[in-house]
């Protein structure tokens, strides 16, 4: 935990935009694997870890701002979760460590928040996202299950947003942390990986560091040939010989803050002439995105420089063709580049995703593009701050489903060399990733650098076996 | 997957079993661990495992006794998913693999439960355990969520149960090759452990072991220096010479089977003598109760047998006193060994402990002695039958704070020596675990020989720095 006075001062803050009513915060319970008591490891919410920095599951809390008080709801160790678990602090003693003064077991929740009618509008809750928490608030509030995303507190969401949005100095020595660990791990993977080994191996050594730095994954590691699969899990493939490997890994923090990195290299020790011209592009994409930032700037517009610099690289070789800002325009370029350039990053690795991205990376003003695809998976739009933390991530993804599909249609014909194209169809997916904070002058790098040239790669790779 | 032929006879006898109305059978869903997209690895319910063998997420599974036809509920692959996910088997295929002809959409399941009326009692389910399915039930059938447990078909449980009890060939050898990986990967353990690493470096040991081999862990991994908690995942201490280390756990095969293994070693290359003395005693109680298994023996009494094992050696170095039967009828033995000796093991480590432990573990004759600290842990009482698969593990933990608790009541004061306890009051704790399937004329031990005995633990350790 940080010092408590942080929380309180948080707490401070989140009163003075909420004002009247109640602000009900729930955390997060153990999940269950294949039966109750077989869990998940515990993942605490991130808006509750904001607000209490406690990690211990099944708690509630609730901000009575009319009452003028703060109480915790959980309940303390009996004498047999000490003998199944162990002696820890007090939930007594934890609650001061997060200058939390009243603590009431669970079963006085429920009659606490009988004092509120939820059509009043004064009880204040975000949208739940656990099953276990929408089954509680379905219960207190009478609310049916596809209702309570809109009963969440629109005040509160927009609350909680403005504050966690903006890192502060303590955050941001545990996200350069994150970052930190997150490449070391990186140049293992790159200086262990060898042809006849599978891909699990590798995501085996990236979840053993994880854990061995006193943190965890901050996301379910992508380590694959595949690279062109975006949320490819899958680890049982061999490596081979030619192929690349794309490992989209982090970790996050003890305290949970997140890092999350990418970077693509060659199974041989060289990239192929192919895969160096593709990968150039990506680079070159990631340079010029990066350059881009600073407080003031719409990262919508970085996106679309990252996104106009992949069109006239792939111009350049051959495999689009016509005017590069009218194919970015129409979206054509989601051949190659379906999602978005990068997403705000903080305790969660999509930061406040649970919260809505209309809230998180966009305003009332700039509406997130939910029809073009490519656009519709840009998470973040909106200017950007000082104290953003958000990530740089183009690449280059082959799909050969969607050359199928877009190809029957003749899509985009006038931008995309479908013959061409046929050429790279089994080529996978190039991406190069890195963790940015928004500085007064421009932006700042997190964690250390890591190598991210050809070059620089292939030295790597030179060594490796 | 199995061969197809298995699922069709597994789904055949269930029927044979039911008969008449509907059984419905739900499989998991991906857990969300601080946002909705960014989950847990997925962990398919075992129930559904074994009847379908397809571990995908969202899926349902209706056999129609009456209509007498069997429908697989689920939705195909959207292009989007392809892109995020890859292209992977369909859902069709899949279900071909699995002996299921008929296939449809997620949102026609409900239409099709209405045809029958949950009151009329020809709608089999299990009891829920992920909250994601608690809902789906509680909407379906109306009721309400604290009612879903009593609303589940006994008839359908006892069936489950009475199948997945007795493995079957197949399931025999993924169960050995479960508790094998799983002591290969004890080995190493106690093989590289040193003074002065974190825990947590072997716990990540562990889970990079486990998901090297293809599978992962069967339940979150105990490596402990403090190995009188029982359910120890803290793993922030440091080993220190002098001390024990604890490690209980074991991996599951890609299809689901659990391997479940404790050894105990010392963090110096030899035991103390005190450590020595309790350790032989726990290896007597594990010999012993191994010893007794045979098909017609009730676990209880294997239980009881190994108490009186511990007692007799606990009162021969001093620690307890009085006539053993009676301090363990009494059940003061439960100072030093709080838990079970052991459980059902199979798909689930726990095995079936969704299902109720009273149908898994007792009979109606015999019920779960639920009051005495001890055997309310007990989760196998009833006889055995050849083809279960269970654990043997004794242990002797010292626990401080239940020594305070009953100490300042002087319970079981003339079968426990408090005097004498007092030196062992920060002695940790001690266990020995292997699986045994039971056999015709006895049991027989699956995986292969782990080091048990002190001077094989010590030949080990010898090599270890």
């Amino acid at each position: 935990m940080f010092d408590k006075d942080i929380y309180i001062e948080r707490r401070k803050t989140l009163k003075s935009k909420i004002q009247t009513g109640i602000i009900l915060l729930l955390g997060n319970e153990y999940s269950p694997m294949n039966y109750a008591d077989n869990t998940y490891h515990f993942r605490q919410d991130s808006t509750f870890l904001y607000y209490f920095g406690i990690s211990e599951p099944a708690l509630a809390a609730i901000i009575d701002m009319d009452a003028d008080e703060l109480i915790l709801f959980g309940n303390e160790m009996s004498i047999d979760d000490i003998v199944w678990m162990g002696r820890q602090k007090t939930l007594k003693e934890k609650s001061e460590d997060s200058g939390i003064e009243k603590v009431l077991p669970t079963d006085k929740l429920e009659s606490y928040l009988n004092r509120y009618k939820y059509e009043s509008g004064d009880i204040h809750f975000l949208p739940p996202y656990r099953p276990e928490n929408k089954i509680k608030l379905a219960n207190w509030f009478n609310i049916p299950f596809d209702g309570l995303k809109n009963a969440a507190s629109l005040k509160l969401i927009r609350a909680v947003v403005s504050q966690r949005s903006i890192k502060s100095a303590e955050e941001i020595v545990e996200l350069d942390k994150a970052a930190a660990t997150s490449a070391d791990i990186h140049l293992m993977v790159m200086q262990q990986a060898k042809p006849g080994m599978y891909e699990r191996e590798l995501a085996a050594k990236i979840q053993k560091a994880a854990l061995a730095s006193g943190g965890n994954l901050s996301y379910p590691a992508i380590l694959t040939v595949r690279g062109e699969i975006l949320h490819n899990h899958y680890h049982a493939n061999i490596l081979k010989a030619g192929q690349m490997v794309l490992n989209d890994s982090g970790v996050e923090t003890a305290l949970g803050y997140a890092g999350d990195l990418t970077r693509t290299f060659p199974v041989s020790k060289k990239f192929s002439s192919e895969q160096k011209e593709i990968y150039n592009i990506v680079f070159d994409a990631y340079t010029n995105a990066k350059n881009a930032l600073a407080p003031g700037v719409r990262y919508l517009d970085v996106h679309l420089t990252s996104c106009k610099t992949l069109a006239q690289g792939l111009k350049d070789i051959g495999l689009m063709q016509g005017n590069v800002d009218d194919a970015v325009e129409a979206g054509a370029h989601a051949m190659f580049f379906q999602c978005g350039t990068g997403h705000m990053m903080g305790l969660d690795v999509h930061d406040m995703e649970d919260l809505g991205e209309q809230y998180v990376g966009y305003t009332d003003e700039l509406k997130k593009n939910t029809m073009q695809f490519g656009l519709k998976s840009l998470r973040l739009g909106k200017e950007l701050e000082t104290g953003y933390v958000l990530t740089v991530e183009p690449g280059v993804y082959i799909i050969p489903e969607l050359i199928d599909r877009w190809k029957a249609e003749n899509k985009f014909a006038e931008f995309i060399n479908y013959q061409k194209l046929e050429q790279f169809r089994d080529f996978t997916g190039i991406r190069i990733e890195d963790d940015f904070l928004i500085t007064e002058n421009g932006s700042r790098m997190l964690g250390k650098h890591l190598a991210q040239s050809t070059e620089e790669i292939e030295a790597i790779r030179a060594e490796a076996y």
